[in-house]
């Protein structure tokens, strides 16, 4: 974890999970008033727009003017998805913080996303990873560089991924040089057995490298899942507000899990997150002017905090 | 547990609990049809209603009709709540298997409920038992007591509730001769973290009394409660199909953790609940075609089952 006093770090991918489905162009503007107010409330990363081709996913034409904009908020660390070495590039001129590169442990699903072998992704990845260390070695600040394993606990095409896929995968990640690798359920089919045997197998295979979790909570195990990496010891979460996410197209796809909720289970446990609770939630109200007709989920939202609630630390032990 | 072939014991509980809300009457041969669907689809134990006077809450003025059907059912145990001696009485005379009684940690909400003092309940408990144990040795079966723990885990009245308090009255209702203890987060005020605290405490203080986990989802940590619950022992959870219940007039209340999700969860734990899934989601169509203004909440029932997904134990180990 960075100087920061927190327990568990919890990161904002709402802007790109989520609005990577949102047809609608979401105002650049509109983007950097979230990603503003979440560092207002606490919030120390968010991974705020995607170099992907602006004809594939107009949504995000504007990534440069939002990244250089988080990139002008004190203490706020920002990240960046890339698909391939061209995004790399775009990202390491802005000098974002941290790049997030993607590949899937199910062959099936790397093709239809991203139309390559694995092995060309861990390829491509290790350019990307020469690309930054060449632009370290020339003068500029090291940008990290954050590998996730999509389709690690399930597969819509495949069914279930066999654990020792994804140490494979993560050994490899862990071997190219990368900072950080995140375990996604990108389509929400683990359980908190399989979190904690995966999670485990992965932190044993990668050494020092921290590990993140990824979860979605399209079959409503998502805070459970949380609950099975924390104790194995994972301490950093991706989350979106409202669990914006979910394809409209496709009925029943959700988000990741919901941002405020996940602060106020961590928090309530007595984790700093570095979070305020209520400025959070306040945010949300940037989402339902912006997109009148998105699911907004949270059950926090809906219930308010719990009479007498007193935000970690200072919670007095029972 | 039971002599059949299960790991953890789910009981459904939205037929009094989650009825309770419901102000318009859901008719007797519609609740018995709910019950029998789903101990067909392998529910072992059902709260079917509650023995409290008609004229209070005149949706359980069928007590004793859905009583009587719910007992012919072969192998499903049969539970109703009582809220005085009165009620234990009219369960005790109709030969229901387990009387469920309860009472609240809060003295506030104890107040608030049931209009008496907590010692004043645990008087009325004894006085239960003992009509019990009179009614068994008369020569009738003997029906199985189950206390619950109201608001053990946090009361919108009093706020945190003190664990060594829960501890205290779980203490009476093991010394007051109960064959079961519920402990309830009513309000859903719960975290992972006071689960754990709470269940180990009460789990050492009872010896060899089952203790049951009744989790609400009002603030989005059910599930994740059930995990930490699990990892204490417990082995008994409440919860109703489509997390019937929440109060229309209460905005924000929401009901008990959703049934469906609940033996997904554990079914993917490869723990043995005994209930097929897909037989379980079609018992919701009873409940969207009786209260089709009531919120049907399920994250299962949205997404469906994962590819190639096989039920516990068959689910071949990764």
């Amino acid at each position: 974890m960075n100087a920061a006093n927190i327990d568990v770090l919890v990161r904002e991918v709402g802007l790109r999970d989520g609005l990577q489905m949102v047809a609608e162009f979401f105002p650049t503007d509109q983007k950097i008033a979230w990603i503003r107010a979440e560092a207002a409330a606490g919030v120390r990363e968010i991974e705020v727009s995607s170099f992907v081709p602006p004809k594939l996913i107009p949504q995000f034409a504007d990534a440069e003017a939002v990244v250089e904009a988080a990139l002008q908020i004190g203490g706020l660390t920002v990240m960046a998805l890339v698909p391939n070495l061209r995004g790399a590039e775009r990202g390491l001129a802005l000098g974002v913080h941290k790049l997030d590169f993607v590949m899937s442990v199910s062959r099936t699903h790397n093709l239809k996303n991203v139309r390559r072998e694995r092995e060309e992704s861990l390829a491509d990845l290790r350019r990307i990873v020469a690309a930054r260390d060449a632009a370290a070695a020339a003068g500029g600040t090291r940008t990290q560089i954050a590998a996730g394993l999509s389709t690690a606990l399930g597969c819509s095409y495949e069914g279930a991924i066999a654990v020792g896929d994804v140490c494979r995968y993560a050994a490899a990640l862990a071997e190219a040089g990368v900072d950080e690798i995140m375990v996604a359920d990108t389509v929400g089919y683990a359980d908190p057995a399989l979190v904690r045997k995966a999670f485990r197998a992965v932190l044993a295979e990668v050494g020092d490298v921290p590990v993140a979790a990824h979860f979605h909570d399209t079959r409503g195990t998502g805070l459970a899942n949380v609950v099975a990496a924390l104790d194995c010891g994972v301490r950093r979460f991706d989350a979106s507000l409202a669990g914006l996410g979910g394809c409209p197209f496709a009925p029943g796809a959700t988000g990741n899990i919901v941002m405020d909720d996940l602060c106020f289970m961590l928090d309530s446990m007595g984790l700093r997150t570095g979070v305020d609770l209520s400025r959070l939630l306040a945010v949300r109200e940037i989402l339902a002017r912006q997109l009148p007709a998105a699911e907004m989920r949270g059950a926090l939202a809906r219930a308010g905090l719990p009479t007498g609630y007193q935000p970690a630390p200072q919670r007095v032990p029972a």
